[in-house]
């Protein structure tokens, strides 16, 4: 049954089989721009807070807001509301509101998550607009102020991430969750925590390393997106209805499958997508020396084929900021003739295939179940 | 009677009059011992859960475990630690153990913003050993790693930092204070991390805009220092006995008055200091651009004073990476000529009289106001 609603939806437009059914909550209908009230209202209050402070202090709230408002895919708070509907939460319970506003609080941790790695990964672009390290040099440079731009822009964007960071938490605090659903919340919000910042950092450490091996890609794409993107989500979720272990776990596997299958889906576009489609210049990932499973497959290749002109062209684009076009596109053909694209591929399908088994086997209250399979292909499928 | 306290603690050496003393309790008596110990054991706890992860966050956290632990004043735990005494907190409380691990979670509040500021200031130096992105960018040169170090220290010193962060909210939950304990300490809590970041967002955009009024350093002083190193902690404290509003109000008039005080010592320190002292190389603050009141009172005592090569002097010198020690030494001079110090000396007096009367007001249980007392004599004294 979960299986059929999922393939169905896994075909149909994003929403669709819902939208033709009236008695549809705007919760489960609109959910990203509930989210995006939520955020918008509590971010709004803290705006009023820092008025109190400085009026230079409210213009930096407003640019966090610009970033935090702006188009986004709201994928952390889709899943923790699928995971909390998925273990019988309904959005006409009266708590539903809170568990709303609770599962919007990890977008302030992703706002955090994507300013301090933009920095870290010195990337100008994000969703097509200047980064935001990258704006508020523009700012300084149009200001004529003191110092050097690049200074002022990382130093504002290393504090408008600890300000996300720290506001998420406050968001959470303020969803009026009854104390034991935020006490149960708590626990997996730290763990959730901990592990995108091991990820990011096990990121950072590898990049420097060279650590080549599909095993070091594979363990970064775990904690870095899996378990933050999706597995994390869902078990927050899960665990503010109090769901049972059993369901817990299977969300656990399900959100380790399919995030991990994201995150290589992820990986293929960021080398092949369409720079107008990613917001990002294709190869932005070859140049900054991410060691991403795709180049790992291709470096493996190379090597075991003794192939040792690809291994050196591959290994030189590596982390190379010099990278122009030609070599993007040189690399893209060797990817294919190694056959990595095609095992990258191969391990999103089984990946895929894996989550949805444990996505049927946890029997979820529908539309959860549909939803979930349904949010697992639009993440993992080809876009080309 | 708090006063004749007040007076004798001030004089007295750090703890004297309590030592002497059998029956003091331990986390009276050696309060920054025990705040080490219980971050010790709360990243104890961390590190086991890092293993779970990766050897290299384990070694991340060690990173972070050894600037924790290392030398530290453990100002804001102390100030947090003598709210709760001064608000009829007993250390023979069952819930004592609780609210002292509670206060601790300020240090890794602290470790994020040193770590963060460390890197915004791009300082070399802190408490006399090299600041994390220098450290860690070191180890990228010894081992020959790929990349820049510069930027590897860079990267390595935001996760560290927003870990810190993430972390310190973690040990404030599972400190084991009751659940309304918690809920009035959240509310503090919220208040001091928003107003520190805030302070610290008003001091990079004033040395970048150039900002020279003494009203602007003073909000500055008032956010990045006293909020968050007395009035909040004091506050924090406070919240947590459930003191009424009267105390609190008499906390955070002393807290923000002390505390500017506290941040005006520290100005002087860091231009008059001896580095051997201080920890760090004196004019740092004058090479980084930080606009404090000193050097605000110095530059509009040229201005009114028509001392034209003075106030050129002074501008040149803030913010000027390349000022020699010469340079710093003629600063001292026209600070100490212009009146400037002097000013600032007459400042602090003011504010520790003022902030002295408050705490008197308060008529707290002893020994809080003695040693409240105490802790502001030493936090404002001529070191000279």
């Amino acid at each position: 049954m979960a299986q059929r609603n999922a393939t169905r939806g896994a075909r149909a437009q994003p929403l669709a089989g819902v939208a033709e059914d009236q008695q549809v909550h705007p919760f489960d209908h609109d959910l990203r721009a509930e989210v995006r009230r939520e955020l918008a209202g509590f971010l709004q209050t803290k705006r009023n807070e820092a008025a109190q402070i400085d009026p230079q202090f409210v213009a930096a709230v407003d640019s966090l807001s610009d970033f935090v408002l702006g188009p986004g895919k709201r994928l952390r708070p889709t899943f923790a509301w699928w995971g909390w509907r998925g273990a019988g939460g309904s959005p006409d319970d009266p708590q539903a509101r809170a568990v709303l506003r609770a599962v919007s609080s990890l977008e302030l941790i992703q706002a955090c998550a994507l300013v301090h790695d933009d920095l870290i990964d010195h990337s100008t672009t994000r969703r097509g607009a200047p980064t935001m390290h990258v704006d508020f040099a523009a700012q300084h440079r149009a200001a004529g102020w003191l110092g050097a731009p690049e200074r002022f822009g990382a130093a504002t964007a290393i504090l408008l991430g600890d300000i996300a960071l720290a506001w998420a938490d406050d968001m959470l605090r303020s969803s009026d969750l009854w104390p034991e659903q935020l006490g149960r919340a708590h626990v997996v919000w730290q763990a959730m925590r901990t592990e995108v910042l091991a990820g990011q950092y096990l990121d950072v450490i590898t990049q420097a390393s060279g650590d080549e091996s599909p095993e070091t890609a594979l363990r970064i794409d775990r904690y870095k997106t899996a378990a933050y993107t999706v597995e994390r989500p869902l078990h927050l979720g899960a665990a503010i209805a109090g769901a049972d272990s059993a369901l817990v776990h299977a969300y656990r596997r399900f959100g380790a499958d399919i995030g991990v299958a994201f995150q290589l889906r992820d990986d293929l576009l960021g080398m092949f997508g369409d720079p107008r489609v990613t917001g990002k210049p294709a190869g932005d990932d070859l140049r900054e020396g991410k060691r991403t499973l795709l180049l790992a497959y291709g470096l493996r290749a190379a090597d075991e084929k003794r192939q040792t002109g690809a291994a050196d062209l591959l290994r030189g684009a590596i982390g190379n900021p010099q990278v122009d076009e030609n070599t993007v596109t040189e690399v893209r053909e060797l990817l294919i003739e190694l056959g990595a694209v095609a095992e990258v591929e191969r391990r999103i399908t089984t990946l895929t295939s894996s989550a949805l088994r444990s996505l049927r086997a946890a029997e979820l209250a529908e539309p959860a179940g549909a939803r979930l399979a349904e949010l697992a292909a639009q993440a993992t499928r080809r876009v080309r």
